[in-house]
């Protein structure tokens, strides 16, 4: 499925991020070296016309205010009117309230493609006791799981990142074994990886193939890195440069990947 | 003209940005590497007094608030009172109506020495029909002759970036060739130059000397940069260390420009 | 004291910032090279609560906006509530009415533990006439003297930062001769500081201690960079590596620090 990279790189499509302060200005370099192109536009006044020629449509809840909330809600419906696929990262739900209730206010109100969040940002969402311990101390069973809840609470599909990756769609599930540890070292990694699905999605409606293949790319592009330092400043660097010569070809050789199904049984 | 480089060295002009919020630190870090000193601050109640001290001003719409145009519009009011330059960069004008009708206001409401974007932006924000396909898919006559429609319209000094840069005063006209196509992968290249001609107008009233050797400075410490890499993360960094350590005399020995006058036929 | 770096590695306190537009994403990248865990929130609904489960809480009126004013009274007061450390950095004060302000009502209604700022800063919040010429020309003994008449005035424990470093606990001080020039071209440095010095202050309510240790640690990791390049765009890359890879025991190796007194004259 590494095909999907070359097409995003054919499409370049528009990506429209309503996202956090922290990551506006790694999310856009991100974007470029993948091969898409990033809008990033907050007002009230212009979001529904910026979503509406956008390719996907990012919204990130990370430093939140009440009137980014009625802007996201506005750019959803406005991608929504257009059959443009829509991507939740519900940074820090379960953090604060004010978190948790966007973050659900935006799940009613706008049909997403997707929501991708870490294990603790699902679990606080969707209400479901997992054992979580720490953001990322959940087994790779519970997160699958835990996946599954979210998903027949809010009949989206669901990604949990985290030393290993779940998706799931409903129907199946893929986990990804690809990523590094650097990556918990740069600010904005998981919010990046969720703009990153969102061009994946703008060139490709299925999303189990969009996420995976998404999933996969931004792994084998972090391992690739990796190799080049061990330092987490020049691990952003080097990141960057392999999300631009990270091609399908070294995808398909790298990537590990494993499909799931309902069989599994909850450990919840 | 390379000589502008060092007085902006020597001066350290205070350069006060109003810019969106995901070229903040880069545009910060590129005016230190230049030798000028950045200052950022947005709040109705604070940016005329800093603009009043500052020796340029930026105005960039990148992610426009309705709050933000308001204190765009003092900023260059109070410029305009102690006759210091202001620059407008109209990121994105033409994408949206809002962006568009803030350009309009700011062009109307003050007295701007200069305008910076690329042929869409200017093309959109004049209404100039051009052969514009794709934001730079267009030729440097087109390039020249758009630039000084523009400028019969508004009587305010024209920059139309892309591959080749033009400078139009109302008078005379430079192309410039130096840059490099990596500039296009780093997000904020074009915002940054907006506020390094800015830092060149803080020392040199003439708006053509000004831009030509901001420009022909840029693009020749891009050149440079790209010859330490080919890769974008690095670039990036490249780009910082090169607009540090590009001199006057290597921006003589590199630069490429070339006058042109009102001769120019139209190709519109 | 290098110790209380392997404290914060160990415990990774939650580090909530209020800060600049400028310098969100450099912070929280510094903040993880440190080993500490970066929180942005800024909404006036929600810095309570992400106030309340910090290890410490920074306020940075770098790009200040009147909500913002309130959102940090907020959240230092419930950090207050719970004996969380509060440090202030009142970044711009002086250059604007509203900045001067803004850090005046910080100071009087949240009981900070530390305010961080350059010599222009603390003398133009206190007051207190100087020697001051440009932001760092100023002596150590005069630094010394106005982080003591600052001390006076608000008792609250001050640290004043530039070529040299001083820290006054109202009993005690102590100078600090670490660091390097390269730090005074990237911007934030001055910001990441304060947020590192909230770090340390996490795992060590005694003021002057933690930021001793703050400091002499910052400093050394700057020499450490600045041996690996000359060039701004780099050395911010080495140094946030530099901040990942700097150890107590190199710390306590290259500190440089002095202790001073009540006994030292004024200079004023």
């Amino acid at each position: 499925m590494g095909h999907l990279l070359d097409k995003v790189r054919e499409n370049e499509p528009l990506i429209h991020n309503i996202t956090n302060k922290v990551v506006t200005n790694f999310t856009a370099n991100g974007l470029y070296a993948v091969g898409a192109a990033p809008v990033m536009a907050n007002a009230i006044e212009e979001v529904e016309e910026m979503a509406s020629i956008a390719g996907a449509v990012i919204l990130n809840i990370g430093t939140l205010t009440t009137e980014q909330v009625e802007a996201m809600v506005l750019a959803g419906k406005s991608a929504n009117k257009n059959g443009t696929p829509v991507v939740l990262d519900p940074v820090g739900a379960g953090a604060t309230s004010m978190r948790t209730k966007a973050a659900h206010r935006i799940i009613e109100e706008v049909e997403l493609s997707l929501i991708r969040g870490n294990s603790g940002e699902i679990a606080a969402l969707s209400g479901v006791e997992t054992e979580v311990k720490g953001v990322d101390g959940i087994s790779e069973l519970a997160k699958e799981e835990l996946a599954k809840q979210a998903f027949n609470q809010w009949k989206v599909p669901i990604v949990i990142t985290g030393p290993e990756d779940v998706v799931w769609d409903g129907k199946e599930g893929i986990s990804i074994f690809n990523g590094h540890p650097l990556l918990t070292k740069v600010t904005g990694a998981g919010c990046l990886l969720s703009s990153v699905i969102g061009a994946f999605l703008a060139v490709e409606k299925n999303v189990l193939q969009a996420a995976e293949s998404a999933l996969s790319f931004y792994g084998v592009a972090a391992e690739r890195a990796a190799k080049k330092t061990s330092l987490p400043g020049s691990f952003q660097i080097e990141f960057l440069n392999s999300l631009y010569d990270t091609t399908s070809e070294i995808v398909e050789e790298n990537k590990r990947v494993s499909p799931f199904t309902e069989a599994v049984k909850s450990n919840g």
